[in-house]
């Protein structure tokens, strides 16, 4: 029996497809009871053609209002798929504001969330007193003048392997501690129209961990607080030593690789 | 009692807004019953801030989900107002769809609709497969192929002085016929990223001409209708030999030029 129960999971081909969506009319990736996200709206489209339940795999779980321009999911079926057809259909069922970028077959053994090696996440900041009103979802207006200097002094406190648990709503406490460990490989600064981007490259990012930093960042930037206090910060792992989370709706899944 | 009138209105002061608005959720520019237009949040706004009622006159009047970079519009008010103050108040009332970008004051004889003098339009098509879901309300995606050579063809004639009553939905019944002769100076083809932009700039344009113009090119780039058409449809001054009207969320005004 427990022969034939693995070869069945031998036999389901495995589905990686890349996506991106404006998260601003959703919760967020993850299901949940009494509002649309992500997950759900593929898990249905995808059981709506597959004429099975489906389950889909998300290799980051973005916040509701965050968006996506190249997340990763990954979904298992007996159907050998027509990958051109499939694609089709799928953006056919799904609303404009969700899209499929790409979907390929992939090894069995393949998980989004558990083989992703490292993710980039881009948070927009608009530094104009006014904002394009087509940039209103994208970006988070900062009013308040920013010192340049100290953004990128901070910014580099953050670079590297730390543990995380001060910027990181996650519950520490419970049977389950989740490795607050984390590695932030880069973290740059870049121009952009209107503002600057902050561009983050790392293994992995704890729950809302990137919009805590970026907070942190300007209430330092904005001066706040002094850059000295990061260390203190870091040392103190505990949430309510860091900076008030950034708004969700300037930030981006950007990539996720393998 | 001529004379204290006349020099009444001379004291008015009259300001110049150069402002950009998301389209997506409004009726367009023009007041019109049950249904938010630009124009009555603009003069909602401004007579909140004047405590009395002020009339705001647009350059352009842009139709429901038509988008603006650069629309002119001007009031006139008694009050001799701090224009950076006015610029903040006005934005800090206004919703984030709709941002005033700049206010002046202008010559009272200043008539942001009559001393026009060109009107840039632009209409982005996205020609990839796959819309992003970030374009997906400011450019039409067209998934028919669309001939290039054939689109720079076509666009060549609408370029001069042209009667463009095939291209107007305007009433041309009635007591008063407005003049359909219009000159488009420049009608560019730009390429973008995912498709191209369609850079319309000319003298005034008519009710749904630019929609209209673009309908009639896309029937044409994708092989439904003959260049050789064109010069017929213009003779023809009938609506009903033109294509269809081409979809509002494509169409930005992006400069008036006085």
């Amino acid at each position: 029996m427990r022969w034939k129960e693995s070869s069945m999971v031998n036999d389901l081909h495995n589905y990686k497809m890349v996506l991106t969506y404006d998260g601003t009319n959703y919760s967020g990736w993850q299901i949940q009871p009494n509002a649309l996200s992500i997950q759900q709206l593929l898990q249905e489209s995808l059981s709506t053609i597959l004429r099975h339940e489906t389950i889909v795999i998300g290799a980051g779980r973005t916040d509701a209002g965050v968006h996506a321009i190249g997340q990763v999911a990954n979904f298992k079926t007996v159907r050998d798929l027509d990958l051109f057809r499939l694609l089709g259909s799928l953006n056919g069922l799904l609303p404009r504001d969700v899209r499929i970028k790409n979907i390929e077959k992939i090894t069995s053994s393949f998980h989004s969330q558990y083989n992703a090696i490292s993710k980039v996440y881009h948070y927009h900041l608009c530094l104009n007193k006014i904002q394009s009103p087509f940039k209103r979802l994208y970006s988070l207006q900062v009013i308040e003048p920013i010192n340049l200097e100290l953004l990128e002094e901070a910014v580099s406190f953050f670079v590297g392997t730390h543990d995380f648990t001060s910027f990181t709503n996650e519950p520490s406490t419970g049977s389950v501690t989740k490795d607050p460990i984390r590695t932030i490989f880069k973290l740059n600064i870049a121009e952009e129209q209107d503002g600057i981007c902050l561009e983050f490259e790392g293994d992995g990012f704890l729950y809302k961990m990137v919009r805590n930093i970026v907070g942190t960042l300007l209430e330092i930037s904005g001066g706040k607080r002094s850059v000295k206090e990061i260390p203190k910060i870091f040392a103190a792992k505990d949430r309510r030593c860091a900076g008030k989370s950034a708004a969700a709706h300037g930030l981006f899944l950007v990539r996720v690789d393998y």
